[in-house]
């Protein structure tokens, strides 16, 4: 099934730029030790093939006592994607739909924008001459939505746009659209004593306010795009405000620069579903030990979508190859995984 | 005691950037429900006097089931600066002395350096001249000693250093040289659900390779300044290379800053001991609820170092009068620690 909305076809690099605020949602605490978890009953919405076998084996093996591959809790460091990883990036990125009604909310304010682009293109609907606008007309689409406010009024605009915001073809809230087989992955890796960590082009502070709600993975656990942020004193308060500059982009060569920016360790494991991730698998599994790297391949039109080499962006490409080449897991959605939302019945 | 080496008088802001590779060491995991601990045993180094009871009455206000300031443990993020705070930055910040060391192995490679300011300055243990090349001579200083390699290199320099360099009054490794009733406190937050970080003007891959052993934080929950990293192939292994070049500078007003982007979350205790540390203070404590700041003030000449105002570098003028101000707890080192160093005697 083609994207029920026409893509804009923007390069990932320019649309994912926005920070967020400093929300606050519980850590899963785990004994130090650990064992390897009855899959069945863990990874229940995976079929027995390849890519859970290679998951099974690979946390036996890195988890086992007496394995000559073990690694100790500390070393179990995992890292994912977001955009078509860990949740549905179709027929948009959802902070796209965020800053496009964003635009719309905002439009009163500005009546400049009805004669001015990219802003009208937003307004008219016109989705193609949005795309033509460019990385140009993406990074003053983000910047006009995600700055020129406090961290914690940015976090408050998200939370309450995720609350009523609905997919346009599964009419579901966009958190309702997170993989179950991959919410089950996170949490079966954390049972293993891993500490899962996510590693997204997006901007950080548009998931920080949810991703402890919807996998279990804490704002201190969330790399992500940024734009800069300023302190300042105001009315005798302190407070970060949100500036229309780009501070880091957490895509392709910028994932493992950001890994070891803000996480400091070198995973040992890695899921993507795009080129974007090809350099954080490269990091993660090129290297002396027992690696994991597995990429989310969306085969699937009836249940979700199917795209690859083809998209203009998530584009799947280089890293499919590179997936051959280095042996990583490549998780067939329509084959492998039972049920793909948390809603769909088994 | 004033420092028994000349200080070279250089902004903190110049001084200080540097990141690190990606090391490993194992997180401290605890239950969900943890209770206040017996402060007597936890604290064993603090003297009974108003430092000590100001922290103790904040945990227990924090943690106690049904008390009306009760925070879950997810919202117990403590931040700590490094140097001054945790450890000893007199009479030269650590990575300082690190610094001129490299200088001097690396002087052979760079013949040049014996006719070029400020590395001429720094063979010819001229401080005075150094302390002269300002911002410009101290950036040329970090950047030819912490760039120039992979981030896998400069971690085992650093290891390598820290193992036999020796301070100059104590004649310990540095990493003796952290303050004992620090490492008590950490421990205890811990202990109450904490999670502990640092936050430090220090260069983020200097730190990372020790803190987990020293202190219990782990390599992720340590932020710091840092330079950029490159991700690249070399000889078909990806490596990132580190760039003479800038990235954060986490100090002063970047702090906050740094809290938000590292972290995502607002602490509710924020430790440190100079003007550079202010504005985290401010960030932490000026908020509705119940927070606690602290000050190291360095007050004891005979055990470790007495300096505040008047000092040229770790300067502790404004965060002072902020301290009463805002009612900070200020630790008096010679009347409420015990003991500076682990290796002191009770």
């Amino acid at each position: 099934m083609k994207p029920s909305l026409p893509s804009p076809g923007v390069s990932r690099r320019v649309l994912l730029a926005a920070l967020a605020a400093a929300p606050a949602l519980p850590q899963l605490l785990l004994p130090t030790t650990v064992r390897a978890q009855v899959p069945a009953a863990a990874l229940a919405s995976w079929n027995d093939t390849a890519s859970r076998q290679a998951i099974v084996t690979f946390v036996q093996r890195v988890t086992g006592q007496g394995s000559p591959d073990f690694m100790p809790p500390a070393e179990r460091i995992a890292t994912f994607d977001n955009d078509g990883t860990l949740w549905c990036e179709h027929p948009m990125y959802v902070q796209l739909a965020f800053a496009l009604d964003r635009v719309k909310a905002l439009a009163p304010l500005h009546p400049e924008w009805k004669d001015t682009q990219p802003f009208k293109a937003v307004l008219e609907g016109d989705m193609k001459t949005l795309a033509e606008s460019g990385e140009h007309g993406m990074a003053e689409l983000v910047m006009a939505t995600h700055a020129g406010m406090t961290t914690e009024e940015f976090q408050k605009i998200v939370t309450d746009w995720l609350a009523t915001a609905r997919h346009p073809r599964f009419k579901r809230a966009y958190t309702e659209l997170a993989y179950q087989p991959m919410i089950e992955l996170l949490a079966y890796l954390r049972a293993n004593g891993f500490k899962t960590f996510i590693v997204s082009g997006g901007g950080v502070e548009f998931m920080r306010p949810w991703t402890e709600r919807v996998y279990g993975v804490p704002p201190e656990q969330v790399v992500g795009s940024s734009i800069k942020t300023k302190f300042q004193m105001r009315d005798g308060e302190p407070e970060l405000f949100r500036l229309p500059e780009v501070n880091f982009i957490d895509d392709g060569a910028g994932k493992p620069v950001g890994i070891n920016e803000y996480i400091g360790r070198r995973p040992i494991a890695a899921f993507g579903n795009s080129d974007g991730d090809l350099e954080m698998l490269q990091w993660t599994t090129m290297t002396g030990g027992v690696r994991l790297g597995l990429i989310v391949h969306h085969t699937d039109a009836e249940r979700e979508y199917a795209y690859d080499r083809n998209t203009p962006f998530g584009r799947l490409d280089k890293a499919l190859d590179a997936a051959a080449l280095n042996k990583w897991a490549v998780v067939d959605m329509k084959r492998d995984w039972k049920v793909i939302f948390p809603f769909d019945k088994h």
